[in-house]
């Protein structure tokens, strides 16, 4: 990555940029390989910087011998993300008696919550202080608590003797304070903080939201659990998005890097999919099946079927991927859904209106130019333009429902894929179409 | 927001909170008036967690006298933000007349960098030190540095006298370690840092893969020009996100709240592509144009005509949207496309033999059951089967590529949206649809 600048000058620092550099491209062997045979320091350093997923396939593919002092350089919250990627309960029990006491039984507790969750997210090490000290004590007493309680060290937090988060000071204003006032002094009640329970999906959005650095996590009686530092968050979003892509694509989310994912996963996560919609279209057959008389006494009516059903798709992706989004970035709740689709259905008139002026000139002109449409062309330019107008307004309104419908039933809105609205498009396009032109064509070509 | 605890009592707090919930709905003049109604200190908060577009917008609805005070309360780099937000030179610079003389210096020289580049995120407030103090020195020297230079301060920048950035510290090595060792004992000169003109993306890329609070940005000298914070690159992945899944969708990127966008820029934004994308299906018609001859003759191939083309749209869609996000994160460089392309290819000619079989059931089925498709029932069906896997693979080819292309134009690869794979897929899916079919039924049929 050119952005990616490495001071240091000695070799092994550029070994390990090389190792970074190959990475993607590395069998896990081969990765275990060049990974070990970087110095310690930098192996560290390396070893910090992968993702949960490549962490848990090193430390697997390691020697047994090895794996605790790699194990036991993980963070609580970190070691906990590791633990996860073990499929099988025997896998992460040993995992876990890799670490000492203290950290195990933490990982243990944070284990107990769903990994997409503040409490899955959190981190049990926080700096923290009494209110009632002083400025100068607090420094001195938070340069004594160590390296393991200040991983993060922006925000102090103010507890009481029951662990009750009263307030958050930081660092800065703590440093810049007249040393003799007391902590309860500078710090500020007006704390925004997490339930352990709150999905990481919100807990994006209060970081987005508020700038912060961290959120501390509560229970129910206000008790510090753990904070959520936004370096965590910043994966969390990542993922998030890329889930919501894959699936607006029409795929099932991959939850892997895309050149690691096995041909057979990757066949199984898009075939499945693909056919449900293959079998959905097929009702298109149907509904062409019951206007056979007309296709066959009009053909000029069949040349336009895509043009229209395929306006129809377009306009429903457009407004489903604008909601599912929209409902991600939390702009739009189900309360909203009435003020979103009735907006959405004029949008879809208003282009419907526009397209259809393209599409009645676009065969008006061809006609003029090859008389490809036969006598009664104008009519089918109406039945066209006519069709048109409906598709794109179903679509719109589909489009814009789908993904309300989906999270009110409790699933993931942005299932509302651009094929799978298409599809559902697709076979009304084809009645409305036809319905349209046997009005407008009864007795004279049909 | 159900996740988000006020932990104040006060009725501010509480009015707040109000302001918080209903913002979404509230007319500019409507938010100017409750928020000019919050007692300052609540009010200050509350401004500081606006976005840079809503602190603009309530910046610009205030009395010209009440500007200056709030224009002041942003630390340099969201004063820029919110500058950057006017439009018109005049307006910027009545926004830049508001601040002090050194904010104003900083603000103009951080508007020359692009505002998505590290230069253009960075802000020149951070901690820094000489290297060879001593740890007690240094905590003593922060302290007196006072509150601007430590608005982020997990870590202290070590800079020689021509501030060349030599090493970083962390607050918590620097407060664990033994008082009287010099800076550069502890410091790590390992450093990830970012060029003045890094993008947004490869910065989101950088903290997404080493887990940082803050990255510092230096010049071709590696003299030391600010800092990028973490929580304003969480909002750069969410924007980046948005757009790339706007963009999927077949429009062009919103650049604003859903619901705040009005129904002309919508439109607009939508209705250009939308045109676009019926201009080039209205190639179908041409395409179906030349075969219809065979149609006249065999009307049952009309009805599987949405079936087939639809399968390749869809097959295109996945194929277009994975290979989009997997750029957008990294893992795929444009290095990689035959990689990924043949891959896709194979993929496509799976998922078409297994669409195949289904399509070939379909048809038989059908027509054990209502004897819909005539005696030739067989050739139909193997015209249709042969087709969904020539269709399928051409839509995960061109899906594929199409990223790649753009790309390697420098083009952004997300505007392979979905729509517009579909609309390449559908022509060519009607002419191989057609092609096989003659081929099979010439001489029966046709």
């Amino acid at each position: 990555m050119t952005s990616l600048r490495k001071e240091t000058e000695s070799e092994a620092g550029l070994a390990a940029d090389d190792l970074q550099e190959t990475w993607r491209i590395l069998t896990t062997e081969d990765r275990l390989e060049a990974f070990l045979d970087l110095p310690r320091a930098e192996a560290e350093d390396f070893f910090l910087d992968l993702s949960a997923r490549d962490q848990y396939e090193l430390i697997s593919a390691m020697p047994v011998a090895q794996r605790r002092s790699w194990m036991r350089l993980l963070p609580p919250d970190d070691a906990v993300d590791v633990v996860q990627e073990a499929e099988e309960h025997a896998e992460r029990y040993e995992l876990l008696a890799l670490l000492d006491e203290q950290t195990k039984n933490e990982v243990t507790a944070l284990l107990a919550y769903a990994e997409d969750d503040a409490g899955g997210l959190m981190t049990p090490s926080y700096a923290r202080v009494r209110p009632d000290v002083s400025v100068d004590e607090a420094i001195a007493y938070l340069r004594r608590q160590g390296r393991d309680r200040l991983e993060h060290v922006n925000y102090v937090y103010v507890l009481d003797a029951d662990q009750r988060l009263l307030g958050i000071v930081s660092f800065r204003d703590l440093f810049t304070a007249a040393p003799s006032r007391t902590v309860r002094d500078i710090m500020s009640a007006d704390i925004v903080s997490a339930q352990e329970d709150t999905d990481q999906e919100a807990l994006g959005q209060l970081f987005a939201q508020h700038d912060l650095q961290a959120i501390p996590v509560v229970d129910a009686e206000g008790r510090m659990k753990g904070i959520v530092t936004v370096d965590d968050i910043v994966d969390v979003l990542q993922e998030e998005a890329t889930e919501d892509i894959q699936k607006i694509g029409g795929t099932e989310a991959l939850d892997a890097p895309y050149l690691e994912v096995t041909f057979s996963e990757m066949l199984k996560k898009r075939v499945v999919w693909l056919a449900v919609l293959f079998v959905g279209e097929s009702l298109t057959a149907i509904a062409m099946g019951r206007f056979e008389d007309e296709i066959a006494k009009a053909v000029v009516l069949t040349l336009f079927i895509p043009l229209i059903i395929s306006s129809g798709g377009n306009s429903g992706s457009q407004a489903s991927t604008l909601v599912i989004r929209a409902m991600a970035l939390g702009e739009v709740t189900l309360s909203d859904w009435w003020r979103v689709v009735s907006r959405e259905i004029i949008q879809g008139f208003s282009m419907g209106a526009i397209l259809a002026v393209l599409g009645f000139l676009r065969v008006v002109a061809w006609q003029s130019a090859f008389h490809s449409y036969g006598e009664h062309y104008v009519r089918v330019a109406i039945a066209v333009s006519l069709s048109v107008v409906g598709v794109v307004m179903f679509g719109t309104m589909v489009g814009s429902m789908l993904p309300f419908i989906l999270k009110r039933i409790g699933l993931d809105p942005a299932s509302a894929s651009a094929p799978f609205v298409a599809t559902l498009v697709d076979v009304t396009g084809i009645v409305i179409y036809f319905t349209f032109a046997s009005l407008l064509l009864r007795g004279v070509l049909l």
